[in-house]
């Protein structure tokens, strides 16, 4: 039997040895982070939609050595589902949740529920242009949502900086956007992808590839990798980039490449050339199971700057 | 010769008696409300679009009633102007406005640019359902103008409150939603409408009507002083009230009637009986003059309030 998660958090919060304290409620969150504040600690936030892995634990840790307060918020977001199916069957294990919160340093759980965070919602956030490419083309409304209750928590945590992970670039991407353009006080910090040993990116679907796919998975990192050569010798043509990367995808037998897509970073848009602040993104399937991974190039003259 | 506004406003900052500050960028009206938080001042927020009147100066007078610090935009908004040419033909007088904001006591007053305000700017704000009757109904994406640059002051400024004419019954109240909504930790204050004796609201526009049209938009009023009589009554039916307030702006005389529209105060949209919290809003033209006026109804039973 699945225990409410007002039951979950009541227990929890009844516990005398507590350090964490965990909220539902808007106006506690204030309250608390205002106390926080008056004690001259600067606010971290981690917005979460639950279910943690090492990903989100490492994001709480980026944010722990610049800021005194952690806050991270777990909310399943309806709005950001295209299909209502997968949001009723988005994964949920709130005690765990709490337990890994708990463990590493997250001050304030904020788990709120659907009516708290939207009574009769008519206003959204959108970003143009960011959401046309990569993963948004298939995924109408879906940014939309995303900036819409990001814009929320932020009003409601005001922290001085939210980390998010470098993984999802298009959403990490399109955040910092929206903060610059709506001038959001609040600094953006990108968190590096974690990965395995052997490269391949940390995500809770590589659970899903069997022994061969895993093997066959490298071969995403394999080709950043590859691009990362070729930038350091001083390619910079996309198209020839693009061709190399596809035939080492290829290598690892996918069953199909979603994109293998070279854009700026200001605005996500195609580049044919590499230049300034760029991006190249990798989506493919192994079997059902969709895969990505990203690489963020800074090439200013002759020198340059990979991270993934 | 029109002087440029920075020479306007080196002038004006280089006087020595001078106690109202003005700043043209972002980062100066974060530190200029920093500091006065740090005094432990609430800071109070009137956005306009500059050529100020009375209405204006109330809005100021209403702020310093609750709040210590006061903060005033300056700022002709390009994104709510469905025409490029009303845009550019704006009324400016910014030595004016400084004097007037200078003498009704505000404490920091922001003249950006459009270059400060919006550098490739991508993203919007907007709220549905409120903005498609009344003046909404014939001026596409103005309100999406105003909800994005309403976010991007309130979070650059970042006040405690803010004031908004109840003049401007749509743009006030899809506001309140919007803030509602995305959780803006501004509380919202609607000031009531200034009105001449006689009762005509105060508008720029009635400087254009010559002394019979001038008499005759009384009529406007005249038609919402009916309707508190007969909701004093005890008339709920909004077919019979608007009716009747036909009528009445009839006899003004006015060459075409826009709406007299009833509506709920929550969503804007319209309602066949008067209960809870509504709207009465008129919008009329004597010439091409256009006119509005209104009045918010709240119904409990059989007690009720009229604010106009």
């Amino acid at each position: 039997m699945t225990r409410s998660a007002e039951h979950v958090v009541s227990e929890y919060n009844d516990k005398d040895e507590v350090g964490m304290k965990i909220v539902s409620r808007i106006d506690d969150v204030r309250s608390a982070v205002m106390q926080a504040r008056g004690e001259g600690k600067k606010i971290g936030f981690i917005p979460t939609m639950g279910y943690l892995h090492d990903g989100h634990l490492s994001l709480v840790e980026i944010s722990r050595g610049i800021t005194q307060f952690q806050v991270m918020s777990i909310f399943v977001n309806r709005l950001q589902f295209n299909d209502s199916s997968d949001f009723t069957n988005y994964p949920k294990d709130l005690e765990r949740d709490i337990a890994m919160a708990g463990k590493c340093g997250v001050d304030l759980l904020f788990t709120p529920d659907d009516r708290e965070m939207y009574k009769n919602a008519l206003t959204t956030v959108d970003v143009s242009r960011l959401t046309d490419n990569l993963c948004g083309a298939h995924r109408p409304g879906h940014f939309k949502g995303v900036f819409t209750v990001v814009s929320k928590l932020f009003n409601i945590v005001q922290p001085d900086l939210a980390v998010f992970g470098q993984k999802d670039i298009q959403q990490a991407a399109s955040i910092e956007k929206m903060v610059f353009d709506l001038n959001f006080p609040v600094r953006i910090i990108l968190a590096p992808i974690i990965r395995e040993k052997d490269g391949l990116a940390m995500s809770s679907r590589n659970k899903h590839l069997d022994q061969q796919q895993r093997a066959d998975a490298l071969a995403l990192s394999s080709g950043l990798k590859h691009a990362e050569q070729l930038i350091l010798g001083g390619e910079r043509d996309v198209k020839k980039i693009t061709h190399e990367i596809e035939s080492i995808i290829k290598k690892g037998n996918p069953d199909s490449i979603d994109y293998i897509s070279v854009v700026s970073y200001e605005d996500l848009s195609y580049i044919d050339r590499i230049d300034g602040k760029s991006v190249i993104a990798l989506a493919a399937f192994w079997g059902t199971t969709r895969l990505i991974d990203n690489m963020i190039i800074e090439v200013a003259g002759d020198s340059y700057k990979c991270i993934y």
